[in-house]
């Protein structure tokens, strides 16, 4: 955790790779080496996670970008937004315990480290993503609140973990909740990320079940013309907020730190973040017969560019403190903006690192559409749950969305070389 | 239709843009006009229409290429395949008929040309796709069965429209099948594809209302080193025998001739096309426990490059008459790639264009997904039919897929300038 992200080994593999002395290979033997000197480093990108991707440089390819599994922390977290994401979570079978547990974290983080650095699967691979490079695959594994007492590990849960509190907008499917284990899955390839879910899928084998599971997705690579923050599909931009790698306090606020507080039997998780995972239904139809005023005085900012309506362009600060000829404030009082803005909020931080989903046609004839919400933080009760106390009671977006699910999970640190995910949890 | 695309008026355009004098632009001032130069058409690609994205050449980036609307033929036919795809139907509301319909196709056609341009709807756009451009965005239009009913043009309606016949093997939901109006999405960028669905549902209006929607994708562009056939949610290369557009006899096979047989009140269909359109579900958990061997003798290619099982690279031809040791053929009787051969069925030929599928996990608990299958001719009756009557008998694949819908539509010839697509016949 301590190490400077210029002394990560992960760094070092990446400046083999792209010395070109080390070729990502398909196992198909389609050598990507007139592509190797592409090979980058995603996560070293220096634009926000919440930027659009596609911003790792001229150097890099979509196919051939590859992040690294190993480091200090898991990939998927600061890594730049993918195009396609699949998000789920398993149940352990019933009579799996820790020793089941601890060989599937072992095989999945196989399978992960190889499909993320372009190889086949260990497991009879299926074949979809042959011809394919790694496409900035990432594969995030966390571990839900019921996972401890499943597996004997109840007084190594951290605190952090407790229930999130009920809010009273939420109208959860428990269905769609929580879960023992908990799967992201990014890439820049809809095959590519279908690939590995299946080869996931296939190392659960008896000894966990798909509990639930949900795809989304970004902007392609490319789209546009530089590298910004994303749109939604209320067409509005989002993400503008988020802390930055660059920023020094950005590690303090997204992983659990070393010797922080708390028993030492959570240890485990230093170098590790806490996901809050919640599917937010858009309710788009109403949304898009609203004017474009309307829109913005909801969420505070403009559509066009995202900028604050006290003026300037996406980045400048909200003047919170400015009111209009009318005496009202000119950001209104329930603006989401001004309601989630850290300032209002003790200086809570976490890093929205999000997909839309698009799962065609609901029930009742609108679309079931809207935001895959997945945060980041070192301490949920510092980060998302008082900006959603507030956002509960106040935010002019209400209206238009539904929280339909949610889970927290425990994200481990990234794995040393040798380590897998959790290994210091189910072993240590 | 007889034009030889070197003449084409779109071509005029794309040199225009391509020498740089039209830039485009977004609604919101975000001009692209610094990759202007990368604009290019996308269906002038010489790459075969089932071969993977992305081999517009150097000069393209995924953003700015855009696909004229204009032209002998809809976009979306001989376009590279996309990585995101929306398709669906509609069905005229109970009381519209051909002037709600004419009216519903020219607001149709004028948001198609604008969003295929890089343009802002007409109809208070959404915002979503602002700061992207085209992204080879397609739309494309088709008529069913019983558009014509519905809107007194039962005499214009063309033969080769007639239900296709059922094949013993179809478990189709018509629920999802057929419909008034047929629309095809596809673009590089999944917000501008949803972009372009929200857009062309906020025009329907009360004129028609959404019978099924599906979404689906295919490979990004960039994510192969090289442009290859695509591949599968089976991981099998799908596509190597398409006929392609540099062949002589390609326009015959896929595009109706003008002046060509039929009454002269079909003659509105010159230049267009006939889809058939499937939603074929993979039994993905049979079929990914099948060695690799027993999966190449069902389909009679391998799977690591799609060639043949007798010999040779992706592009070599079958030799269908080669036996093994063991006196049997080398490539099965029933392997999916022998009964499917057009010189197995009297040259019988049909361009596909599909898009792979994945809807999550089905009630059943197996993953609900497979291959939006489109395929397009210019006579069903010569293309899909013949094919189709040989594999529902005796293609070894059939135990692995599960034809689900079902739809046939005429999609009429591309727009003239100042034209909407289908005025030829609600006009003619």
């Amino acid at each position: 955790m301590t190490e400077s992200i210029d002394n990560h080994p992960d760094i070092e593999i990446s400046r083999r790779r792209l010395l070109g002395t080390v070729g990502a290979a398909g196992a198909a033997g389609l050598a990507l080496g007139g592509v190797g000197g592409a090979l980058t480093h995603s996560a070293l990108s220096d634009s926000p996670a919440g930027g659009a991707p596609g911003a790792a440089g001229a150097l890099t390819s979509l196919g051939a970008t590859e992040v690294a599994f190993q480091g200090d922390h898991q990939a998927g977290i600061v890594t730049p937004l993918q195009a396609k994401g699949h998000v789920l979570a398993f149940d352990l079978a019933p009579g799996a315990g820790r020793t089941e547990a601890a060989a599937l974290m072992r095989r999945w983080s196989e399978t992960a480290r190889r499909l993320m650095a372009g190889e086949t699967a260990p497991n009879a691979d299926s074949g979809i993503a042959l011809d394919a490079g790694p496409s900035s695959l990432t594969v995030t594994f966390g571990f839900g609140h019921s996972f401890f007492e499943r597996t004997g590990l109840a007084a190594r849960r951290p605190t952090a973990l407790d229930p999130l509190p009920n809010f009273s907008a939420d109208r959860l499917d428990p269905q769609r909740s929580n879960g023992d284990l908990w799967v992201q899955i990014g890439a820049n390839d809809g095959l590519v990320a279908f690939h590995a879910l299946r080869a996931l899928h296939k190392d659960a084998g008896e000894a966990a079940r798909v509990r639930w599971q949900m795809n989304g997705f970004n902007r392609s690579p490319g789209a546009t013309v530089s590298p910004m923050t994303a749109r939604n599909l209320m067409g509005q931009v989002d993400g503008t907020g988020n802390p930055k790698p660059s920023e020094p306090d950005f590690d303090k606020r997204i992983f659990v730190p070393a010797g922080g507080p708390g028993p030492a039997e959570h240890s485990w998780m230093a170098g590790g973040s806490y996901a809050v995972v919640r599917r937010i239904r858009m309710l788009l139809d109403d949304w898009d017969k609203q004017p474009t005023a309307k829109q913005e005085q909801v969420i505070g900012r403009t559509k066009a560019n995202g900028a604050p309506l006290t003026g300037g362009g996406e980045t400048t600060e909200m003047d919170l403190n400015k009111f209009g000829g009318d005496g009202k404030p000119v950001i209104p009082s329930n603006a989401h903006a001004r309601i989630s803005a850290p300032e209002q909020n003790g200086g809570a931080a976490m890093l929205r690192r999000p997909f839309s989903f698009h799962d065609g046609i609901a029930a009742d004839g609108t679309p079931d559409a809207g935001l895959l919400f997945i945060c980041w933080q070192a301490d949920p009760l510092r980060g998302f749950v008082p900006v959603q106390r507030k956002l509960d009671r106040g935010d002019a977006l209400s209206e238009f969305i539904r929280h339909e699910s949610s889970g927290l999970y425990a994200v481990p640190p990234g794995p040393r070389a040798g380590e897998y995910v959790g290994q210091r949890l189910l072993e240590g």
